[in-house]
């Protein structure tokens, strides 16, 4: 299960887990379909996975070759970072003749619904081989079956199709597969839910029989033209062969690695982590122009519902802002797209609630996938009432906060003004018919709410949320002036079609008395909620020692954390992290040390949090335990699997994205808004060197940081100068600049040195 | 266990359990004494048992007496309502010997310490008969033991006396007991936690074996005095006789009978339940000058902690502020001399909470003995938080509402400027402090709430309680002016007091913009809080079905009934119960339509609130099953015994308010207020005449209604006329004037015929 995460491969389009040619689903084979969902009766709506086209079994002497079975001598497989490329070899003894089985596959990324496997075998003694190869629509779900009407044709002689509806819209999913083969295609047998070519050889000893397989999953409404889609698709690619795939692929790879790759110099492992953390945010981000996002568990599987969380705005997202805006801009342009579902959840949430409350759990409509009993109960077998779904506001704000965020680092408007704009005033209106005002305190409060401990439901005034909330409504006041100063006429139209204007008043209000708790003068320590403080201590162990059921989940209203200061994950630090530029070192250091002991870190969203904040009060040992933790979760894969009774397996790209947080935003220093991009470097003493590259409004920077200086490389086609802050002194980097600001005990000097003498930028 | 309650006796002081001479802790004996509360460890704190001085066992032949033994031939056991005495009668058969063993008990209620106990012992041969009687200190405790050292002495030669003191606070208890017999006092025997007279003789046949025990219950901080008020009382009610005793027990418990009975013709079964009912509120009555209250299992042992909750303003008030209203003054007394408890409550429950936020179970602190986890589980074995002790809040309002009802009915403010006033302020301050101002409905909401239906909390808009909030604002208000216009320097003394002055302004603008949940028009039900409407239809056997636990509680977060329309009780119908005068009929039938077949009636205080307004809209069938439901509660005895794994086990004195308020605010349709008292009498068919007394203003009244009139006779000691309104008509009613207006068809005739030519009221 868990190594099907790990070696997963995928484009954006499509995931197709790291299992192995052979397998079916009960070894949980699964290709994971972006944006695309099914529902069947009652349970949990989910991505819909689609036939296996990359199936393929071979039997030597009439043994059947599983990597699974007893003959095994010997197995490797291989995820290839650079392009994103999984390969396998297995050594069969057979009888005494050993098999060797190879094969190697990867979704392109230039064509995303196109899959290619490339299979080899060899045997060392002459032997009868039969390979069966084709599509298998034997389908691993969770709630499933999905497809129903599932129908294998073969087309034009040998390519091979299988054809299916989902229950729920009755879209059309179709998989399309077709061989080369010096051997030929065989003959095609339909039986079994698998649609096959099946080809009987006599192999020559240490000859291999190799072969290659072309699959594309397409979907759409209309029937014939899916498959023609589909059938097209893989005619096209058997026709420009292998190669010609695997080369434009592996050229939009290493574009895609110049721009985001960080490389560590002197720790292996760090690198190797936070190498597969990239890659994993690489392979998932968002096909260009699709205005998908990126759920949870990414293309993993059905987990989570193939949900997209606040996971991607506060995780994923400024991994893609600063290295690969193009893919930010996707992940917005999913929340406008989903708009009107969160209308229509506000609509419909709560008694009075206007404008945008974003779903809990987003798929294709913004409609909230999250159900009010969302987590089984392994004591009673009933399902817990949660309130995720209509209680964890801070969502809409996390989304306000992510549109404004793309506009302050990229400088690029244009998404305001496509409906960036109108989800953060949505955003807004929505807060305001959700907060209260105490007459008494003469201020605003946020009542009854998750905040991102998801152990402590329903509590009033929960620093993170506060803070956000106030945030929205200060974002929605400058949101408006920017566009009244740029662009009066769309702010015009947008005011209008919202009819929003007499609203903005009571957005400033609240923007200037909305109560945020507030920083122990004594302690130093922010109170996660109102009366946090009261509840007594507990370790994770000793709720363990309580624990009726191994799966028992601690949340809910009557869990076993709820009555504690234990905390599933962080919070008032999550707050710290997001908001670092607003509170001093001193309340970092007080709260993450107050915080840190009373976090279970049940939530893979934890770590970086910790890490971040330790960063910045130079706690450095701390963060980078907890950097490792994040950057290693899929790797290592010791996440639980089940919280209560519901499966919540795959992989964990906000880990991946806080991985990133950490090293460059971290260690690095980094961060930028509308005025500069600051770097403060403090990175961990076993780091002889982080490099990475950067994004700034529009133009693209190399940066090297070692423990001497810090190495700005202005991309040769940028367009424009830009102020960098290094360790507090601001330099000017005009295109093509190449600037070493010497640091030194963390500290810049005053002026740097320049490489280029054409450089025009000068210490200020 | 239960015939235990039915047969129990009180006095206000203390009760005793309708449980048998030879009894011990294991058939659940208890004296429990009224006001004073101990705790062990972290158990919960309840009231404390006192040693029972009148324990009796008798061995004839060797063989000892128990009504729960094989060789009983005949038994009865008897409780006189007349005056609160409870007999029994066992006849055994000993081996041949046919063994009469009679008893009687009382509680006098002229001297409250005090308890007189008759045996006789008779058998119809010879016999050996040993009688060991004294004092019993095996006490049965909930969460006991509540005394420690505990010490038996004698005194004076034969009085016995056993003493000990609580743990929490020291306090010491004490039981003397004597007893008077013609054949002597016997030999002290004390051992086995008993203080026992032992006496041996020879029984003739046919005659009997008689003596009277005294016993009396002290309590107090010093160790001598305690024993010694004891022991006085016993040796005076010895030296003065039983008799006398009884005699003036006899006489008071004629005259309360006097003031409070209510007559029914023509349905023995109702006047059986009605009278029984009327016998409970007289016997747990308070001692005059306690200020005790009376808690919601009354004095039948240690169930719900001893505790005083909304039962007793709501459903118990009522009866004693019409028919006794001394005692009405100590239960309200009862909450003045607890404020200070309830002000702590305020400032340590919540944030920025100020006032008087009474205990939802209240006992001689007025502190919470209501936990945070109330309820056990029995399915984990925890306990389950529920909100009963942070969350009801209306509470404080019902007690605001009953001090005022007292003003409004009485006539007399002593009680307000005795600190009535004081605790209708601090309530209203407690709930400005608790409420919100929700800025775009320009309303306060009360957020966050359990209503009367404790299946559904933490609520938001809960309709009764936002109207008894809303209430409680204007009582606030209404209390002011009283105060100012007649008592100036009492008011100005107040305010001085509290500070308060500057809030007033914020409880009449909360008194004017408070929401409460509207009427539909449409359908023209009360949604009972916000997103009621929202959750989804069950029956309590659909959910029964589904218990995987059969004492399982519905409630809590996470309970069975949560996400139902399935209530516990009468919520919004409760509400159009208290404030009925201001809904039409259409409103109260239209709710109790939709309410009453999605109701548990799990609470003992929802039957009455059904029956009441099931009179108000002409129900009359479903009000006398109501009812009767309401008035046979504690004889019929089937109610739960637990909940969760909670015992609540003991008798149901806000149910017999019930039916005293169903009967005669119900049926005889009264409602007083500080105009008048009006008088709509709907009586059941097979009621022929129903009569009841009625205090108002300070005089006193007899209400006579049948199927052609309503006779109201005015005392001969009332001080002023007053208004009487039946059925729509007014009349005065002088002081000695006999009334009596003709009705037909529940309508009064425009004018009454008087009995008394002297009568100076004439009809308006």
């Amino acid at each position: 299960m868990r190594r099907g995460n790990v070696y997963q491969i995928a484009n954006g389009h499509m995931g197709y887990r790291g299992t192995l040619d052979e397998f079916g689903p009960d070894e949980c084979v699964a290709v994971t379909l972006a944006g695309i969902f099914d529902r069947v009766g009652d349970a949990w709506r989910e991505p819909v996975n689609a036939p296996n086209g990359a199936y393929t079994s071979v039997e030597v002497d009439g043994v059947a070759l599983s990597a699974l079975g007893a003959n095994v001598v010997q197995h490797r497989q291989t995820l290839r970072f650079r392009n994103a490329e999984f390969e396998r070899e297995t050594v069969f003894d057979v009888n005494g003749t050993r098999v060797t089985l190879r094969s190697s596959r990867f979704l392109s990324i230039v064509q995303p619904s196109l899959g290619v496997v490339c299979v080899e075998v060899v045997c060392d003694k002459p032997a009868e081989v039969t390979i069966r190869t084709g599509i298998d629509f034997n389908i691993w779900d969770l709630n499933g079956p999905h497809l129903r009407e599932l129908a294998a044709t073969r087309r034009d002689g040998d390519v091979l199709c299988v054809e299916g509806r989902t229950h729920e819209s009755g879209r059309r999913v179709a998989v399309a597969e077709a061989i080369a083969a010096d051997f030929g295609t065989g003959t095609n047998v339909a039986s079994d839910k698998r649609n096959l070519h099946v080809i009987t050889l006599r192999a020559e000893a240490g000859r291999p029989c190799a072969f290659t397989k072309f699959f594309a999953v397409s979907t759409g409404d209309d029937k014939a033209a899916t498959a023609e889609v589909a059938i097209a698709t893989v005619t096209a690619a058997r026709r420009d062969g292998p190669d010609a795939q695997r080369a434009a692929h592996a050229a939009a790879w290493a574009d895609r690695w110049r721009r985001c790759d960080v490389a560590i110099e002197g720790d292996p492992a760090a690198q190797l982590a936070l190498r597969y953390s990239v890659l994993q945010l690489l392979m998932v981000a968002p096909v260009d122009g699709s205005a998908n996002s990126i759920p949870a568990r990414a293309l993993s599987g059905q987990a989570y519902k193939g949900a997209v969380f606040w996971d991607t705005e506060m995780f994923m997202f400024p991994f893609f802002l600063h290295a690969y805006p193009a893919k930010a801009v996707e992940l917005l342009r999913y929340r406008i797209r989903t708009l009107d579902g969160a209308r229509r959840k506000a609509a419909t949430e709560g008694p009075g609630y206007r404008g945008a409350f974003y779903a809990w759990e987003s798929q294709d409509t913004g409609d909230d996938a999250c159900t009010y009993f969302n987590i089984g109960d392994p004591i009673t077998g009933r399902e817990l009432r949660t309130h995720f779904r209509d209680k964890q506001v801070h969502i809409s704000g996390d989304i306000a906060i992510a549109m404004w965020r793309y506009f302050e680092v990229t400088g690029d408007d244009s998404l305001l003004l496509e409906g960036g704009a109108e989800v953060i005033l949505e955003c807004a209106r929505f807060y305001y018919s959700y907060i209260h005002f105490k007459k008494d305190r003469g201020l605003y409060e946020v009542l009854d709410v998750i905040g991102p401990d998801e152990y402590h439901e329903r509590v009033n005034n929960n620093a993170f949320t506060n803070m956000v909330v106030r945030e929205a409504f200060v974002i929605a006041g400058v949101t408006v002036d920017h566009l009244s100063r740029n662009h009066p006429e769309a702010l015009k139209a947008l005011l209008r079609k919202t009819g929003i204007a007499d609203e903005l008043p009571g957005f400033a209000d609240a923007a200037a008395r909305l109560y945020v708790p507030p920083v122990d003068k004594e302690t130093g320590v922010i109170e996660q909620f109102e009366g946090y403080f009261k509840l007594r201590d507990a370790t994770v162990e000793e709720l363990r020692a309580k624990m009726v059921h191994p799966n028992e989940y601690f949340g809910a209203s009557q869990g076993l954390a709820v009555p504690t200061k234990l905390i599933k994950q962080a919070d008032v630090v999550m707050m710290l992290s997001l908001f670092k530029s607003r509170f001093p070192t001193a309340t970092k250091r007080a709260n993450w040390l107050y915080y840190e002991p009373r976090t279970e870190h049940g939530s893979s969203l934890s770590a970086c949090a910790y890490a971040l904040v330790a960063t910045e009060f130079g706690d450095l040992d701390s963060a980078y335990r907890y950097f490792l933790k994040t950057a290693e979760i899929d790797l290592k894969a010791r996440y639980k699997s089940y919280v209560g009774t519901t499966f919540m397996g795959g992989s964990h790209p906000a880990a991946n994205g806080g991985a990133w947080m950490t090293a460059v935003l971290g260690f690095g220093g980094v961060q930028a808004d509308d005025r500069h991009v600051a770097i403060e470097p403090r990175l961990p003493s076993k780091w002889n060197a982080l490099e990475f590259g950067l994004d700034y409004k529009g133009d693209r920077f190399r940066v090297r940081i070692d423990g001497k200086s810090v190495a700005i490389t202005a991309g040769p086609a940028n367009r424009a100068a830009h102020t960098f802050t290094v360790s507090g002194t601001e330099f000017t980097v005009a295109p093509a600049d190449a600037l070493t600001v010497p640091i030194e005990a963390g500290r810049a000097f005053a002026a740097g040195n320049r490489e280029s003498e054409a450089a025009s930028s000068t210490p200020k």
